[in-house]
């Protein structure tokens, strides 16, 4: 028998959560400590704070400060069990979800929150030369590629005598590709200047490319030129209206024309879950679900798909945008419509409540915007950090993350430029001896 | 040309030193700023602090608080450039150092340096299932392991509805092997205990093998009852005069008798660096090198082997024993006699000093010996956290950990007990559904 009565013999409603990102997790915080027998599974054992990996990748933060085991998270709901484990396939009308593994759950109430993965537009082999940011093993990764290229340039220019040039490449300049270019330009200027003898970091090129006329383009257009203006005065070559036409090891190319890039990333493009198309109903072409205004599949009350894998039209006639902000606050409305729906109460349209939007460019950089209201600047940064540091999930990541940001801030430098899991292949031919 | 004239046509003697451990890294801080010209070559672009390298594995430290990258340490240092690179050969003649990309570094001075690996007595096919603990990657496969264990255990729980036996083997009771033993007990007695609602995690077995008649062999006897006992005290089975003949997927071969072990850690038996064969001399038995009393290979004065790579019965007539303390000590007097060779001075032979060993067995729970003095429980753990904070390279990790572990002391907890890099498989089958 286990150890808390917890094997669902209660005859409390089953309620099974698929993913534990922002939506999932939201989901699993509303029903905690509630009359439900919730089952949370992910093929993670971690929930990832996202919109800090980008730190991860830039060596300022650990992985361990921007994510959190989920048991751990949700160690206080008794009624909540976590499950490692990968969803592969749903029974809708047996009220069952399949595990890679075979296992089966059952299920009275399903939460489907199983989020986005990048897309490539239909090149799926550009992901090799060109990795996305949406999980802590992509941003060692991104971490392991930035790191690399500086010793790859430091070793050549020890050899020879000469220094070759260093170019980094992001694609797409939403939030996260302005980001990740913004913290490449203060890597290289900066934190690592001082570790690096023979070359001068400080020389490196940094270009965003973004094929729409705008960076931020959710964002109003003043805050996309000051955006724009504040990643210029870090270095960085914005280059809009470029569209990439193809990607390959040590180049990519942009309209006709092929430019050196010794590391790519990707930040343009993202694709729902397969999981949606699992589910056996109408997707639109990101792959996306589309739901009721009660967040729950047309004809199938007891299922609810939410986050960054549903598409909405919300009770005010707003689409639901594919943030952190919306999934959470999706998360906690599913909850709430299942709880309404055991007290007999009549259940609740979702209303997206837009709280504001930001995106950081670096030390003292950033924009934001709130009630109509745009920042830019330090003020901006300032209310960046804020927002963070009160979203993050878990007081023992809140405290690190911030003592981790201090000391980077006083020290000017990130924390731990560390290359794991790399040896040199023999097959990387050097340019001379000395 | 290159940013501080350091590509080595100065004139100044050159350097070359292979390995970033504790012997290579002191030995160029001892060189730091003196008139050489000095290149250190290492696999990783880090230095990693051993000692601590069981917390990693355990969740209680990140990779990024026991591990610093070189170039960083070294900053300061301006006549000493770090080179991401794996030596593979030699021309002692030509006095020449080559790399597996084939770049080749000429020295005036080489000082090799380049450590140990476990060994597996013969047994190479056991290193999968028994991973040793020298290396940032080692640490993360072995947290990954104890965490997945506990992960799948609850999954059968909930799934079956009876909890399925864990059990947990550590092979070797030197000091790694007895550190690992304490910390796995005290995550499934106490870190862990919380986060697990359906199996509890206390009821692991935790059993450490030693074929000696004691644990801690290189300890006085007085010690090692001592660290016995302390980690009986913590439910750890200390099966001392057991030799494992066997290491199979799930379970372990002792004497004729196999057991069930769901994890199998390795903490028996190193070897030297294969870099000691490739100089072409003799070695002993554990593929060291055995030097001359001033470091140097016999009969290559220029040619210094340092740290668990050589063998030297020192100017005391003592055997230099493998430890971290050993390899700092010849790093500095291997950089001592460079530099009095090129003041004209005679060299100096080594002589170890013995400062004292300890080994840590859990919270509150230690050995230790100082001049011939033992001390052992809170007094002895209260010491082994001293020296170890005292010890860490670099100011920024060595806040970091203290930190952590006053967090950790006081919460009672761990870290981050996140799993990277992984996905159940598919093959992975499973006892049941619900």
């Amino acid at each position: 028998m286990s150890k808390n009565g917890a094997s669902g013999t209660g005859g409390a409603p089953r309620v099974v959560i698929v993913g534990g990102g922002f939506g999932g997790l939201y989901a699993a915080k509303g029903l905690a400590n509630q009359p439900v027998d919730v089952t949370l599974i992910d093929r993670k054992n971690h929930h990832t704070f996202q919109p800090l990996l980008y730190q991860v990748a830039l060596s300022v933060l650990s992985p361990g400060e921007v994510a959190a085991a989920l048991r751990h998270i949700l160690r206080k709901a008794a009624n909540v069990r976590t499950v490692l484990g990968e969803v592969t396939g749903f029974d809708l009308d047996a009220k069952e979800v399949t595990l890679s593994s075979g296992a089966v759950f059952a299920y009275d109430h399903l939460i489907v929150a199983a989020g986005a993965r990048h897309a490539y537009f239909g090149h799926d082999e550009w992901e090799a030369e060109a990795p996305g940011l949406k999980t802590v093993e992509d941003a060692v990764e991104i971490r392991r590629r930035l790191l690399l290229a500086f010793e790859k340039a430091e070793r050549t220019a020890i050899l020879t005598g000469e220094t070759p040039p260093l170019d980094f490449a992001v694609i797409g300049a939403g939030p996260t590709g302005v980001e990740l270019a913004g913290a490449i330009a203060d890597l290289a200027k900066r934190a690592l200047a001082k570790d690096f003898k023979t070359i001068d970091t400080r020389q490196a090129r940094i270009r965003l490319y973004e094929g729409s006329p705008r960076v931020l383009g959710t964002f109003s257009e003043h805050s996309s030129r000051k955006a724009r203006q504040q990643l210029e005065e870090l270095g960085v070559e914005v280059l809009t209206g470029s569209f990439v036409t193809g990607v390959e090891p040590g180049r990519i190319k942009v309209g006709d024309e092929w430019s050196r890039a010794d590391v790519t990333l990707w930040a343009s493009g993202v694709a729902a879950s397969p999981l949606g198309k699992a589910l056996g109903v109408e997707t639109d072409r990101a792959g996306r679900v589309v739901i009721a205004k009660d967040l729950s599949l047309p004809g199938r009350r007891e299922v609810m798909v939410i986050g960054d894998m549903s598409s909405l039209t919300d009770a005010n006639g707003t689409q639901v945008p594919g943030l952190a902000a919306s999934a959470m606050q999706q998360g906690k409305a599913a909850a709430e419509n299942i709880l309404r729906d055991l007290r007999g109460q009549a259940r609740e349209d979702f209303a997206y409540h837009n709280r504001g939007t930001m995106a950081t460019i670096g030390h003292h950089r950033a924009v934001a915007e709130f009630g109509g209201r745009s920042f830019s600047g330090t003020l901006a940064w300032l209310l960046w950090l804020l927002v963070h540091i009160l979203l993050l999930i878990g007081f023992r990541s809140r405290l690190a993350v911030l003592r981790q940001w201090i000391w980077a801030y006083l020290k000017r430098e990130g924390a731990s430029p560390l290359i794991t899991e790399y040896q040199f292949r023999d097959d990387e031919s050097e340019p001379g001896s000395r």
